[in-house]
């Protein structure tokens, strides 16, 4: 875990070590999805993994470009948080034998990594703004902005199923 | 990690395994918040922290009334995602000398914790209205309300903090 270590001095410190901490998470979310994809029999939840998919890759790519901007190399550290949420989440994707009822799972698991990425870049928005780096914060609110429709889309999903999941 | 076995068959068993998820999680932020506020040095955030620990114990209360209405006793399971959570906040505790990186430290962490909660608050609501539970929901949309106004009160804090905090 190298987001809050003793190199910990400044804002500035702990905005690289948080960046630092999404890099990693976002990269380990890039390789979570296709294995929930493949898990859905929803076309509509499929779809929505796979448009989340893409831009997750993306949030990778604005990650790498937030680290220019502020002039630093791209790096990533153990992300304890994240590993515990998706931890859960492919144990949803073994266990449950029921489509409808693994399809409920799913999107409950995808609900929670989008509530910590919801977390995280609010904070990182916030320390950027702090640290007067406005070009940075741009940069994640429009990851921010997409994170928070994911999770939008997983809850009209959830609503829609609500009358043919077997209970 | 007993939220996703194989005993998992229908929406009424994701609920309880949800529902012992939480009771874990609750009990480990009962444990992790006192820490927090010893390592503060905001009055702010104190007070944030302090109201916060005397609600979390009332949300172990509002669970343990919840596993009642449903006819079963109150069980924890291991939930890997809060652990990795609580793991990144004690770093915090841990590690930053400075008091006013330490504080925006403690309110990115406390927001992380906030975030979980919310998220799964929201699909034990929506998975009790599913199974007809409406009681239920309602005693859970209590604690609900409660981390997102937690929530919004560490957002007011970190901004604040924003002219204060050495950068």
């Amino acid at each position: 875990m190298g987001l809050f270590s003793k190199d910990i001095k400044t804002v500035q410190d702990l905005f690289v070590h948080q960046l630092q901490d999404m890099y990693y998470a976002e990269k380990r979310i890039v390789g979570a999805l296709p294995d929930m994809i493949d898990k859905t029999t929803s076309p509509q939840l499929r779809a929505a993994l796979q448009s989340h998919l893409a831009e997750t890759r993306n949030h990778v790519t604005r990650l790498e470009k937030a680290f220019k901007l502020y002039g630093t190399e791209p790096k990533s550290v153990d992300c304890p948080a994240i590993d515990g949420i998706i931890e859960e989440a492919d144990d949803v994707a073994g266990e449950v034998a029921d489509k409808a009822v693994l399809d409920a799972a799913l999107v409950a698991a995808g609900q929670a990594v989008e509530h910590y990425e919801i977390s995280r870049y609010g904070t990182l928005i916030a320390w950027a703004e702090q640290i007067g780096r406005n070009d940075i914060a741009q940069v994640l609110r429009d990851t921010l902005a997409e994170e928070k429709a994911a999770d939008q889309k997983l809850t009209s999903i959830a609503e829609s199923k609500v009358n043919r999941v077997a209970v």
